[in-house]
Parts: structure tokens; sequence; C-alpha cells
């Protein structure tokens, strides 16, 4: 029953605890500016986002679809991003794909949020299965149902293989991905959903190349563990439980081979989290779980979330000297040790490693010293 | 109610936890001396600051005045001032211009220590909305009140953004503290309040230049938490609560950019961290929260804090072989990892990187005996 | 009472806590393939060893034999190695050539396990007390014993020295290896039992040389602790808690040197360890205290064990889009600090360094354009 | 009182918590021989220092003397140097010179331990303040009072400070060391008390030079910790907790600039550590608390802690494939990050750091490759 499988999904992931391992933004930082020459009221957080423009770079992450519980959550969610002048995801369509008496829950978005960034959502094993021509339909269809601005296709391998009734089927997915790419009328975005985005992975989705790629990496909500949950096995769970990119490596994994445009999710959870992101090189980010705790205790909970969200987020601008968005992205920042170690041994050339291999002229400059006298 | 809320900062800050995070100073080691080739009784502690000699290099932090309680704190750390021999900052004086009737608060410093180093005090959101001419006006007023052998303005953005009635006004700050270094008859000291002061912000205020920067880093009384206190909201402050430069980094990266004074603050809180701070670069240190915590116990208390200070001050002199201030300035010293990392991500040069760029010429002398023989 | 020593192995290694320090596989991570472009039914785990074919490279650790109780655990294990095609070692043949009536506990293993691999054991002290003549004779018995496929000599100079009737004669023992390499028409295994091969060992066994090196590095069971249990002084034991090389460097360590086969064990305790071990050179894996304590539970407990070990994987092989364990072993690693420092202060050449040299190539472009002009 | 000072640091010592800091042999590795080729029998660990042969490279810490308490600790412990064949500091001996009725309790060395190598013991404060005529007669008195074989001066400038009744004077420490070297008549040892010498004050000794150094480094019995408790103010220890040169950083120092005998001390525990001692560069090591303790408790409790670090340092021998003590000096070592950082920071040239630059080779052959092509 997938119905009842979304269901589950959303009561485990309110409840149990169910965030793993560390996304590590909190081994990164910002340099404090005491001098900013500028007022807070200076402050811009507006970036445009296929065509259109949000108040802050912020999307509600993906989350649901298909049952009356999902249904009120994305109609809250939706009303939200109508106000806020956000972004919103919805859950994967298939369910509302095969049973179309589900799609009202999906429709309440577009109902809730006509002028806001909406994105349709399907699942990679799902449409690795389907023809092309139904491929095609499908998606189509997915994009009707919330007039949606852009389409987002998730690759969830490690979900698959620790969900019951799972589908860990990924061979030729990277063809169909094309298909998409070239007869849909929309930006693709390509994510994950809380495992990250290497740079080889990045690399072989150059060769679509997708609009955007939303990382979804490690230290959120890890689906591994709700589905060891529903299983009703959490000892298995525990095995990969750091299986995954943290989020802040697959920013930079991501960033060193790609151009496109970077969208930084998975344990982001706050607005500074948030604004080291786009430091690091994204250009938006979501959140998922608290949106989706939020919800289920109503609308002023929600506001409140994200007022205190964009708030987070403009304060760190103001406190870096950053006027606008694009002056964030140039901000300086600074990595712990564990980060580091990972990008130099992958050989990712980002801008915490820039940092570093700057700071080897002035070894050269000894070096230059002791080679040709002082 | 600007007098309401100085007793508030007394009141929070003294009972409270608001220390938060790390200056560091533990994580940078002086050498013990084995052999100091002197006897205790040889160490010269004493420096010359702003004309005014000091018994050795401290300085009481920038606190309060304006109300009964400040007036009274005020008097007893200034009669301490005067019998030690050491400089005291007051606190921010806009209460006092702009309510004369709160003035002799301040005016118990010139009282009780009439001989002392003393420092007037202004915060820049306020001065940056002054017209050119009030400017000077108000700065003379704050140096007469307390016959100020120097003048501090603070930088304060982070303080005044979670300040419920905050004023996070900082456009135009630059070009006012041009003005006041260009009229006011007295040396200019730029401070932070506990967020720490960088190498970019540093290299702006060279284009003033002021006379000292005292850096009042991160990792003693954070303001963004006395403000939350106040404000009823510490969740906030805890998104924020990594917020700033801690006070070691502050020092070493304005040190490189920066040849004037260097004053050392923020979670100072011993005479061995003063030690460690001026080995690193700086000219002299204070702190603050402490002092007021000793202040509200009374006169006896703040003797007993000051003696402890300047024995721990000299002690550490004496184990580092060191007979004046200037040979502690050139004692080997030692940091650990995360200090260095942040500062090679920085491309600091300072005391501790040249430290490790130094051991690189045995490097270097591996790859010249490879290039070219042995 | 060689017997009884036997039964007190497997009552202390299977109710008191004799795993002691870390074999450091959580400071190595695999990178996760959000796009494996294959199904998890494609995998393919089977590999090739000692003319064995293996459903995954797993065999069962040195344990037992000799009495009653070893004779039960040895049956078990057999009837699972039969049954999954896996294979499995049997603990040292010695008390079985000194008191023949004991043998029936070893020859169990031939008899339920007639098409598994089977390694036949001895230790290096008791050879290296033998007349050649002796020693021919021993080995050919225990192979006949079991029908061994390989004869495995095990290296225990801590175990010997800690054992209260122990036998630290390690001097001859080369020489002897060499013998048995010689005269014995079966492949030879060389392995410790818990503190690990060094690469100046494995350079050593390298003039042998033998057909594989099992490294049963530190981080597992102890027989430091095992033995100083037994002698009832655990303080001792606590002094050489730490002493052995644990079992990630000692992959790393034998591979930089030697070419034959590597058995990775020690510490060994999931399927996601054994991928890693693999992923870092090894060639099969090995787990023995685990394999007792579900062997002494009846033949269920080790079938669930055994089926988890190979979900786990095989679910790393699809994760990181490994079709077969050849890929595995090209599959990207990180390793964290420990390890690297370690492998670097002792010039290890292995995968993990190679990372890291590789990302030196930038630093010798900024060296060059420094050198010779952009 | 003098004597009641020194009941007082025995009972301190003996019963208070007083071992401070890390002497940071846990961050030391050696590395496991699993094939050492030797029999344990053929360990042999006896060394030659100052004319004497010892069973092993250990000496029993200077200590005490001068009342009741004091010379029973020093018969037994002379008893057990004698038995053992080991060497003994007595303490420090002004006592006796002064109040000559105090001497028996360090004659009693001389008669229980005539034929064991024996070290006399003055402070530097003491002696800097002695005319060189009256300088020289102490020494020669101390020396016959015990039929010494050596001569050991404590270099002890925070014990002074810190001590209630302290003497800091160390000016002319330095001429007066010279003299004694010149007209003594017996091998010089120059020793801290527990904070370590620095490689700074190794080459300032260089000057006399002594014929050996103790380095009495940082990490065992704290001094600052002893006399604050007497003085019955704890804090200000506290301050200074971290003060001083951990023991395996100040081997390391000593060794990269003295060429003369080293001797490793303070916060040795175990055979283990004195073995790694060794490795990194010292001849000999001595324990001065945990000996006092067992003392306290009768010569049986002596014997066995005598025996246990025996018998551990030769199993160390052992495990790494050392016949003599000589082969232990070459034995591989690895060390944690904390003490290579400081190491490479302060520019140490020792065992470790050369592990670390001989690595550098392959990044050497890397830019050669870059620089000329393949
Ligand atoms: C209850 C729940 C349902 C989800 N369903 C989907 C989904 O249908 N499609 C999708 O792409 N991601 C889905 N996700 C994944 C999220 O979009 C996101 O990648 C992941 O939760 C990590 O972000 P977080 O740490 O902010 O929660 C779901 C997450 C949750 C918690
Ligand atoms: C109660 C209180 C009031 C303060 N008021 C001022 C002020 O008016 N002006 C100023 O420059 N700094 C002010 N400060 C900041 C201190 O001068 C100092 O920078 C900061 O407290 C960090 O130092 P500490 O960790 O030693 O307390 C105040 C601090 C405290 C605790
Ligand atoms: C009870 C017990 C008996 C063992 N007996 C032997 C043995 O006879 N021969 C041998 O080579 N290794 C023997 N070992 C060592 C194991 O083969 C293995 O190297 C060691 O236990 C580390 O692996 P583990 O951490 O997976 O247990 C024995 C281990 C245990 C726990
Ligand atoms: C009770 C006591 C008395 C000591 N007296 C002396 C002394 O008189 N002369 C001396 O050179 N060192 C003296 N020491 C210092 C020791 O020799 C040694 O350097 C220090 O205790 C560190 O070693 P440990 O950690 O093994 O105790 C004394 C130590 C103790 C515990």
């Amino acid at each position: 029953m997938i119905g009842g499988r979304k269901d589950e999904h959303i009561r485990i992931a309110s409840s149990s605890d169910v965030e793993v391992g560390d996304s590590l933004f909190d081994g990164v930082q910002l340099i404090h500016n005491a001098l900013p020459e500028m007022d807070f009221n200076d402050v811009d957080s507006t970036i445009e986002l296929f065509n259109k423009r949000l108040s802050f770079p912020f999307i509600i992450g993906a989350l649901t679809g298909g049952t009356e519980t999902a249904g009120r959550v994305n109609a809250v969610l939706a009303k939200a991003a109508e106000e806020f002048g956000i972004g919103m995801y919805v859950g994967s369509q298939r369910i509302a794909l095969m049973k179309p008496e589900t799609a009202w829950s999906f429709r309440v978005v577009k109902d809730n949020a006509p002028s806001a960034l909406k994105i349709a959502n399907l699942g990679a094993p799902q449409v690795s299965r389907l023809s092309d021509r139904d491929l095609v339909d499908w998606v189509n269809e997915a994009v009707d149902m919330i007039n949606a601005d852009a389409v987002a296709i998730h690759l969830n391998p490690a979900q698959e293989l620790f969900q019951p009734e799972g589908e860990p089927w990924f061979s030729g997915v990277l063809s169909k991905l094309k298909l998409i790419r070239r007869v849909v009328n929309r930006p693709l975005i390509i994510k994950e959903v809380g495992n990250g985005v290497s740079m080889e992975v990045a690399r072989m989705l150059n060769s679509i190349p997708p609009d955007a790629i939303d990382v979804a990496g490690h230290g959120g909500t890890s689906f591994i563990r709700i589905e060891a949950i529903r299983g009703g096995d959490v000892n298995e769970a525990d095995v990969f439980r750091d299986w995954g990119i943290p989020t802040v490596l697959s920013i930079c994994e991501v960033s060193s081979v790609y151009d496109g445009v970077i969208i930084a999710s998975g344990g982001v959870r706050n607005g500074l989290d948030g604004a080291k992101a786009i430091a690091l090189g994204a250009d938006a980010f979501t959140m998922s779980r608290p949106m989706l705790v939020s919800a289920l205790k109503g609308y002023e909970a929600v506001r409140e979330l994200i007022n205190k969200l964009m708030w987070e987020f403009k304060a760190t601008m103001f406190l870096t000297g950053s006027r606008r968005v694009e002056d964030l992205k140039k901000t300086p920042v600074v990595a712990n040790l564990p980060i580091l170690l990972w990008l130099i041994q992958r050989g990712v050339k980002c801008k915490l490693t820039t940092n570093i291999y700057n700071q080897i002229k002035p070894i050269a400059s000894v070096l230059m010293s002791n080679l040709f006298g002082e």
C-alpha cells in the first residue's frame, strides 16, 4: 500500500529520532565583519530562480503527497510559500499517477501557491522502468498537476535498498534523464534524498546536463533509518549510519565539477547554515523534516519557522557585510580539519581548498630563495 | 529607557551564564625556561602607553556608566586603577551626553583616578548618525567628562542586531572615524565588544588609521547572549553562539596587517592568558566581566583580583626568562591545530605561521638535493 | 593441559570483554554513488581463492579444535561454510598431532564441508622447535586431517609472551617457513592472531614468499587480554592494551610491499568493514570471535550472521556502483587523520597516501608558476 | 623548617592528586614485530652508565632525605637498587649540609647500596648563592656522603616560585654549573623536577657541557601543585596546570641539540613508557612518585614494582625484535598529531620529524616530474 507507506513516512519522520550523522555545517565558519559599512535595512536577500523571484534563497523541501494527511501538509506549506515568496518541492508524484484519485493532495499546491516557484517530483528507479513514451507522459502529467516551474528527479539507491518493498533499480537511469531533459519543457533538477551527490556522479550528470543539482547530503533526515524503523530492524541501519556524503562536502564536491545551479539540503537547520551553504557555492537551500514537523502543528508554526529562517539568513548577510546574495557568495570561509582532509584526499577544487593552495605561495617563495639565493 | 538597559546589562552580565565559546588561549603554549638566568625580583613588567606608565600592561575593560550602580562600579574601579597604576576604559558615554544629570557616574572616574590612564568611549552606530559638528562636540565632551587620555569608539554590529531596541546602523562609520581622528586631540582606539576584528576590517581601519585596535574577540562575554537573555529568547542566540573571531585568532589577524598598538580582550581570564596575548603580538590586555563581578563585591575584591593578575603575569615573565615586556614579545609560542588551520586558511602572516613556514626550509633542502643532486 | 586451555579460550573469548582497541574501519569512508547505473541484482560478489570459488570473499576465522566443545563448534561452522560456499580456517592443530585421540574434532570439518575452501593451521613457535623432518610430517598430517586446500602458520609473539605456559620462541622461524613453502604441496598463508603484520615483517616474508598474508590486526579480539584473564592479572594487559598495528593500517602496510593475496582480519565486524578492507587492498576478509559466539548458539545463529554479512557486503557493492569485487577494489576511499598520519610517518605507499600525493600536483603548479612566471 | 617541608612533600606526594597533565607517552606508538626471529630469553636489557652496569636502563628518581621517614624511604630504595643492579638518585642534600645531624638519612644509601650507581643531588637556586669555594665544598661533601658516582643539580624555577618559602633565584646559575663541571671529579647531570628542559636551555647547557641531562618533563608529579597544596591555594596552580614541556617533547627537544646522555623522567609509569623514551632518543629512564608510594608500603612493594617494570621493558624489547638496548633505539616510532605539531612548530630535528621529512621525498619527485616532464 503506497498510501500507507506515505503516512508511515510522515509518522516516523515527525516523531522518531531519524536525524543521523553530521552535515558538517558546524565545521564551517564565516568571518565576522565588525565594520559592515551598511545598515541592516540595506540587506537585499532576494534572488531569481527558474524565472521566479524569491524573497530569500529558500525552497521548502520535497516531502509528501497522496494521502489525507499529506494533502493537508501540502496545502499548509503551499500557503506559506505563496505568502513568503519562496519555492516549494512536492513529494514523489508516482502515487498520483498510479491512483488518480489521490492527485488532489498535490493539486492543493497550485491552488494555494499560484505564483510561487513549484517543483514537480519523481523517483529514478520508477522512471528507469518506464517506456520512453510513458515516461514523457508521466513527467508532463506531474508538471501539469501542480503547474510546476521545474521538475525534480530523485536518486535514492540507499533508500530503495533499505526499504522493505524497495526497488533498487538504477540501470538505465542516465539515458532516461537525458530523455526528460530533451523533451520536457521545464528546468530539470536532479536530487538525492539524504546520502549526497559525489563529484563522480556530478560528472556523469554533466552529460545530461541538468539545470540544477540538489545535493541532499548526509547529516539530516536519514531514509536508511526511516526505512529500517518501518522494517522493524534498526541494527542494520546502524552499520550504515555513516553512509553518505555530508552536505557540506557534497556542496564542495559538486561545485568543483558542475556549473549549473546548486541547491543545498540535508541537515540544513537554520538560516546561518543556509548562508554557509551559499558562501560555499550553493545558490539556494531547502529544509524538509523541520518543515513537516511545523506543518503538522499548523500554519502559524510554519510562518514562525520561515520568519526565523529569513531573519537568521539576513542577519548573517549583515554580519558578513553582504548587501546582496552575490556578496555572500564571496565572503571568506574557514573549515575544520575533517572537512579539509576529505576535500584534499578527494582532490576537490573548491573555495575551501583554494584557500589552502593560495597559502602555499609563501612556501614557494621560501623555496625560491633557497634555490636561487636571498 | 537607556538607564534601565545599563542596569540590566550589569545584572545579567554579573549573574547569568553569558560567557560563550572559546578565546583559544588554552590552545597556545609558551615554552618553559628551566634556566631563566635571572631572579624573580628582576622582572620589570612596566610599559608606557599613550604617555602613561603602567605597572603592567593591563587596562580595566569598558563596562558601564549612567546609573546609580554604574557610578559605584566606576568609582571602585577607578580607585584601583589609581592605586595599581593601570589603565581604565569607561562604558559608552552616550547616556551622559543625552542625559547630563547622569554624567557624575563617569566623572567619578577622573576624581578617583586623577593620574591613571583613562579612556573615553562611544559607539559607532550612534556616531554614524550625528552631523560632523555634533560628532566633534560629543567626542570632546566625552573626553572632558573623564579627562581622558584616549578615545575609544566601539564597533558592535552583532550586539545592535540582537538588542531588542538595537540600532544596526553601520553605513558611513568609516568616514566619521576619519573625522574623529583628524579633529580630536587624543589617541584613537577602535574596539569591538566580543566578536573580534578581522584582518579585512583592520585593513579598512588602516585608512584612518587609529592609534590602537582593541580586538575584543570571541570567547568571553557574549553580547549576543546578553541581549538574547534581555529579549527573553535564548534560542536565537544559540544559532549564533559560535559567531565571532576567537580572541587569539583576532590578535593574529590584526597583527598581520596593522602596525599600531594592539589591545587584547575577550575572554582573557588570568595573567597567563595576558602574557600569551603579548607573546602573540598584543601590547596590552583588558578584562571586563570579571572586573565587574569583583567591583560589585567591593574594593577589596578588585584589589585581590588585580594582585593575582599581576602576579600571574610576572610569574609567566619569570618562567619564560623575560626581564622586560619586550622580551616576552619574543618568547617562543606553539599553537594547536584548530588555531593553525584557521590562520593558514586565512593566509595570516603572524608569529605562529612564521614558525611553520620556517620549518619548511628543511623541505626545501630535500627538494634541492633531489633536483640538483646531493 | 592444552585441552583445558582450548576450552578456557572458548569460554573467555565468548563471554568476557576481550575486544580491545580500534581496528580503525570507522576512520575509513567509501563514497556513496547516487547513480550506480545498475540494479541490486546485478551485484556479483563471488571470487576465486586457492582454486575454490567463494560466494563472497569471506573466510571463517581460525578458532579452535581439540575438545568436545571445539569439535561441536567446528562441525557447525563447517556446515555453514559448505552451505554458503565460503572458506574456513581451523584452529591450531598441534593438539591433534600430539594427542591423536582429539583429531576427530578437526576431521568433522572435512566431513561437514567436503567442497568448501579449508585451511589447516599450526603455530610458529612450535614449528620452530621441530626438526625439519618432523616439521614436514606435522604439516602434511595437518593438511590430511581436514583435506586442506591451504596451510596457515600463525605468528603470535605477544600471545606466547602473555600466556602463562607460553613459548615465546621465534628464533629460526623464517627458515622453517621457507622449508614448508618448499616441500608442502599447498598454498602457504602466514597470519598473525590480533597484533598485526608490519611492512618490515611483510618484507621479511617476501623472502619465502607466502601465497597469502592474513594481517590479523589490532582492534578485535585481543589475545593479550585473553591470556591475562586466564592468568588472573588484567593490569599487565592494560599497559599493553594498545599494543599492535590496527587492522586498517596493517592492510595498508602489507599492501605497500607485498604482491600476494591479502586477507583482512582483526575486528572486522560487518560486511561494510569487509568491503572497506577490500577497497583498501585486501582480497578477502575473516571474522573469528563473532563466529564463535554464534556457533555456540547453534546453526541458525551462524546462518543468520553469514546472511547478514553477505547482504551488507553486497549492499556496499551496490551503493558504490561496483558490479564485481574487482570494481570494489577501485572504489575511492577517504581516511581520517590518525590513519593518514601513521601512514605518512611510516612511509607507506598505498591507495590512501597516493590520494594525498596526487593532490600535491596543484601545489607543484603553483610552485612552477612562481618559479617560471605565470 | 626544611625538615618539616620534606615530610610534607612526602605526605602530599604520596596521598594527594599531584599528577597533572600528560607526558604524551600514549601519543607515541612502537611497531609490533610479528616475527622477532629471537626467543624472549635472548633479550639483553643491560646497559653501562657512568661506569656502572645496570640490569636495565632504570634509575630510581630523586626523592628525599633529611627526616626520619625520608631516611627509611632511602634505605628501602637503596636496598632494592643493590638487589636489582639499577641506579638511584637521592633527594636534595642541602638539608644534610646545613644540618649535619640529618646526614645519616642519606648515608643509608651508600650502606644499603654499596655497589649500585648512586647520584648526589643539589638545587640550582641554593648553588647560585654560594661563594665558589663553598660551592665546591658543598658538592664534594654531598658526593662523599653517599659515595656518589655522579652529581645532579636540579633546575626548578617553577617550584621555587610556587613554594611559599621559595627562592626563585636563577641569576648566575650557569657559571656555577661550569665551575662544578671543572672542579668536581664526577659526571655532572643537570635535571629539572617536572617542567621539562627545552632545546634553548639544552643549547645553553652545551656551554658547560654536562655529562647528562635528565629532562624531568611535564605530565607526572607536579611541584606547582604540591607547593600549591602546601600553601593552601590550589586555584593558582590551576592557572598554570599545563605549564611545562611534556616529557616526550622534552626528550625530542633535548635530543635535537645535545649529544650527551639523556635521562627520561616525568610521568614515566611503566616499562613500555620507558622503552618508548629510549626509542625516542633517551639512554635511561627514572620514576619518582610511584617509587615513593611503594617504598612507604615496604620492601616487597618496591621489589614487585621493579620486577614489573623490568618485565614490561624486556617484553617491549622482545615485541619489537630488539636483542639489545641499542636495537631498541633504532626501532621505528610513530607519534600523534599534537606531538608532531609541537615539534614542527619548534623546528625540532629528531627521530619523529625525520620520519616526516623523509616522506617528503615522494613529493619532491612529483614536483620534479611536473617541472621537467614525466
Ligand atoms: C517524510 C519525508 C518524505 C520525503 N519524501 C521525499 C520524496 O517523495 N521525494 C524526494 O525527492 N525527497 C523526499 N524526501 C527527502 C527530502 O526531500 C530531503 O532530501 C531529506 O529529507 C533531507 O533533508 P532534511 O534533512 O532537511 O530533512 C522526504 C523526506 C521526508 C522527511
Ligand atoms: C556589562 C557590560 C557592559 C559593557 N559595556 C560596554 C560599553 O559600553 N562599551 C564598550 O566598548 N564595551 C562594553 N562592553 C564590552 C567589554 O568592553 C568587552 O569588550 C567584552 O565584555 C569582552 O571582554 P570580557 O570577555 O573580558 O568581558 C561591556 C561588557 C559588559 C560585560
Ligand atoms: C577463541 C579463539 C581461539 C583462537 N585460536 C586461534 C588459533 O588456534 N590459531 C590462529 O591462527 N588463530 C587463532 N585465533 C585468532 C583468530 O584467528 C583471529 O586472528 C583473531 O581472533 C582476531 O580476529 P577477530 O577480531 O575477528 O576475532 C583464535 C581466536 C579466538 C577468539
Ligand atoms: C616527594 C618528592 C620529592 C622530590 N624531591 C626532589 C629533590 O629533592 N631533588 C630533585 O632533583 N627532584 C626531586 N623530585 C622530583 C623528581 O625527581 C622528578 O623529577 C619528578 O617527581 C617527576 O617524576 P615522576 O613523575 O616520576 O614523579 C621530587 C619528587 C617528589 C615526588
